[in-house]
């Protein structure tokens, strides 16, 4: 199983994020969560998201990029999921060992994040607190998949990108299938 | 006005944050805004809170650091109130010029917050998004006011802590009642 926790405030004002999660909502043994679908009070159920990731074999983080960061209610995940006990300190070895996936849409084109551009540094410079929170719960941390200028890619733009997000979650997809004809895979 | 943005999920676990936010809460002329008991539900009034910033001389931003970054209901809030055309983009110029200090205190000491440490890289890696998120928005980023190992912290430290904070936030406290006698400073 695969484990997307999709974070996106605004559906109607989606355009990358939304081809992303279709794609992948059509993927075998894929379990995409939105979580403000289905959270819309910020009320997280804790144990149904432990138990979503406990089943994981990769866990993918897919949002768009808000305020060089992840959205509200996917901090407020993090906060509320990843408990003392479970996801790290003593005992806390639920998630160690499963790769993890950070898939991050941005407004701004590559251009805006360089020492030139608005945003003034590299992007990949805003992915320290996500790398090390995955880390810090033994996940290993995948090379991010980032695409930049969303809002202004077209439909065969997207695709693309759709296509290559699916090449890069394959490995796990296909694990999965391998899993279930009885060869127990890590 | 200085305007405190406080954010502790859990007021009863705080050690640290409560001495810093309970010396501010004494100063004049200080708005001291805690987010988890004015909006539980995450249900932010963004006039409200829109109108403290405008008001505001000095923001401050002051939290426990969880998993590197803000607690989820101070990125909900930078999500909803800081808003294009207001905070940002044309017209957006509400916080422009206004100097921000980023109060953050951290369970993991100073070490750990090194190559060899448990967090494996200096803390100030973690503040890109929240620099960026101030200055993109013309705020002047002032040196963030670190309290680390802050669990382990006594009373005499923790009020020394307290001291050292009020020294940093004294000279907008002073500017405000200089303007209160007619003058009116940026």
């Amino acid at each position: 199983m695969i484990c997307v926790i999709h974070a996106h405030p605004y559906p109607s004002r989606s355009s990358a994020n939304r081809v992303l999660a279709e794609t992948l909502r059509q993927t075998p043994n894929l379990d995409l969560r939105s979580l403000y679908d289905l959270y819309p009070d910020f009320d997280i159920d804790v144990a149904a998201e432990q138990g979503a990731l406990q089943r994981a074999r990769l866990i993918v983080w897919m949002h768009p990029v808000f305020w060089y960061s992840v959205p509200g209610l996917l901090k407020h995940w993090f906060d509320q999921v990843l408990t003392p006990g479970w996801a790290f300190g003593q005992g806390g070895d639920a998630l160690r060992g499963k790769p993890c996936l950070w898939v991050a849409t941005t407004g701004g084109d590559a251009q805006a994040y360089t020492e030139q551009g608005v945003h003034g540094r590299p992007f990949i410079d805003f992915a320290a607190p996500l790398e090390h929170t995955a880390s810090f719960c033994g996940m290993l941390w995948q090379p991010p998949f980032i695409v930049h200028g969303a809002g202004r890619l077209d439909a065969e733009d997207l695709r693309r990108q759709a296509q290559l997000l699916l090449g890069r979650i394959e490995p796990w997809a296909q694990r999965k299938e391998r899993a279930g004809a009885g060869e127990l895979l890590p």
